[in-house]
């Protein structure tokens, strides 16, 4: 297996057919060409190494994928559609993602981005509700959305967790969220604290007038992970909550083929995938992949608080969230130590189409849980009211005690 | 949230209870101390940030992980097992393994071990077979399993495809595999391939008066997997094929309790959690969540071929899937680049308990499949009766020649 073999994988004068899935590569080789080395991830993320391919008949050799642009340490590599199954994401992911990466002829690899031709996206039934079917239910058209995670993340019995989660509905939250690590533990069993928060739902509901709704946790094994989600469903919750990168993609597609509900994507764990810039999967990937999968809100980071991400990619991963494609925009969620301060500023980055979620900047508030609700719904009212927080805190004294706790960031 | 306190969550006196599973992390803090990092990471993956923690009743404060020991770089953090659902792989890992990778405190995290106790292994099913119910299965009890994956991965239609794998069965292969991206594509579905290669199997079986297996690749969402997985069981068949990593463990968690097959566990995407040293999750904490999911075979590379990984590495893993634990051994997979001319130099590293996995060091043999298959069992058997492959291949001829192609390295 010399080198010649895998320049039947280099053309960089082939022009890709429109619908070809075409793979943007980041390539730093190990003691070989970066054409090699292309050519070598060419082979493994289609047809495989093969010691006589030149034997093989025209059709399979239709198969094979081309790299057909090098530029420095960027490789981008057309893959003809029928290497891929219809609307399975771990089969994407075993092709282009799998081996690659392990590879002996790489350092690193990154797969930068994928973009996916027409033909590959319509067997994706993509997000329920989207943006639009998120503001539908809701009834909100003009403002960001907003939500909170109890905390601490896990401690809490059902009572006590429904009791913070009433606190939170009351003083304006839209969702309450369900962390990511809490699921069905000893001390908080999944159904009795689903209803539980059914029980402080109906009551938020009918004191504010506001339509209030949990993402209930539902990550576990797939049987069980269905069970919760028609637990969900019978107790007339409009969503849930699925930790995508842990639970993995094929339980995320069940999910959405066997339930009519919102999903809420957390995704604990793709920094172990995302982070490093030479190695592993970007973001952009893990988006559009959720988008497929049919997931309605996404986390995109904040640009700010306790996350990695600088501003640039924070919105650049929200944009992607809500650009038109063939499946519905879908909502990004900013999360990450949040605060009332900070709304300004997030919302001059991401614009009203984005779910303040903050955690510890609502319950962390110097009066407790309601009164950070509030601090957190005015601080959007004063970006509404174009007044400054500290214009708007003079008459709202939950937002003074939160903007003198945390501070507050004018909008860059 | 100022430096004290994340020092609630260090307590390097503290010796672990028996109970407590335990997380072995190596971390580069970004611009703060090991220990502040330590403890914001322990912080993190338990109970999480709270502004005001030191106001939680003492049953919550109870939930808190603790930093336990600093040496180096590498950090050893105590949970209590309260904070786990029981059975849940992917509760595991948004807890452990999840949100902690994307903290700005740290440049870079890696998950390398985690200890778990005896309680917490109860709840899951580990392998239905393992290593001894594998070698009862094909009633081989003497020597390493051989295994071949029909190369290209893709291309073949299920006639094609199926004549491969007789060949293969019939020249002394016992596993036939499907690669990690042949699912159900429009030219080879899957039940259409499943029929013809039972045929195949049927008939190398009755010539060749051995047990043939088909590790038929099931990857796909998880409702459509599960009716593969009963499509296998109906034709007869004892085994399937999965991609744990790309599928995800809720899936993989799933078949194992819904279907009673053997489950051949593809690492396909690991490279782009293990490969970089500072930073994603190990090898061995992926060997044994797998082994707790309950796989029975599990991809740990050769030490030689095309994929990375030194010879220490890949023995360290196949003796932690076959070490005596909570649940059945599992058998290790070799496979990657391999030919018969590396078999004693695999059987030396390996010992007996491996199942030797070559895809074109067998197909590429200048004789064809059946000489490949014929040779690769030939170099198995030299070394069980204690020869080199030079003194056997004078009497075994598709040795010869695969030796003559390939080369022959001297076990180390």
């Amino acid at each position: 297996m010399g080198f010649e073999w895998y320049t039947e994988f280099v053309d960089t004068g082939y022009k890709p057919k429109e619908g070809e899935l075409i793979c943007v590569f980041k390539v730093e080789p190990d003691g070989i060409s970066i054409e090699e080395a292309a050519g070598r991830i060419a082979s493994e993320s289609s047809v495989g190494t093969w010691t006589t391919l030149a034997k093989l008949p025209d059709r399979i050799r239709g198969l094979m994928a081309k790299v057909f642009e090098i530029e420095g340490d960027t490789v981008r590599i057309a893959y003809p559609l029928e290497l891929f199954e219809e609307g399975s994401i771990p089969q994407l992911l075993s092709s282009v993602a799998g081996n690659v990466f392990g590879m002996r002829a790489i350092k690193n690899l990154r797969l930068e981005d994928i973009i996916f031709p027409a033909e590959y996206c319509k067997y994706f039934p993509g997000p329920m509700l989207g943006i639009d079917g998120v503001r539908e239910l809701f009834s909100i058209d003009d403002r960001p959305l907003t939500a909170t995670v109890p905390k601490p993340k896990v401690g809490f019995d059902a009572e006590e967790y429904a009791e913070v989660a009433y606190q939170a509905w009351s003083g304006g939250i839209d969702f309450i969220k369900d962390d990511e690590n809490l699921t069905s533990l000893s001390f908080v069993r999944f159904e009795n604290r689903l209803n539980k928060v059914m029980e402080a739902r109906e009551k938020a509901e009918n004191e504010t007038g506001e339509k209030k709704v949990y993402l209930a946790n539902v990550t576990a094994t797939g049987n069980e992970m269905l069970r919760r989600a028609k637990l969900v469903a019978d107790y007339g919750n409009e969503y849930v909550m699925v930790d995508v990168l842990t639970a993995g993609f094929s339980a995320v597609q069940m999910l959405r083929e066997e339930c009519n509900l919102g999903i809420h994507a957390h995704r604990a764990m793709h920094a172990a995938l995302t982070r490093n810039p030479k190695h592993g999967i970007s973001m952009e990937v893990l988006i559009k992949i959720s988008r497929l999968a049919g997931v309605d809100n996404f986390h995109v980071g904040t640009g700010v608080g306790k996350m990695e991400g600088s501003r640039e990619e924070v919105k650049k991963y929200a944009d992607l969230c809500r650009q038109r494609w063939y499946v519905k925009p879908v909502f990004p969620v900013s999360s990450g130590g949040l605060h009332p301060g900070l709304v300004p500023d997030i919302i001059n980055l991401f614009g009203n189409d984005v779910i303040i979620q903050a955690g510890g900047g609502v319950h962390g508030h110097p009066d407790g849980t309601h009164a950070g609700a509030r601090a957190l719904r005015q601080a959007i009212d004063a970006v509404r009211e174009e007044l400054t927080l500290d214009e708007y805190a003079r008459t709202h004294p939950e937002l003074a005690k939160a903007i003198e706790k945390w501070g507050y960031s004018r909008p860059r």
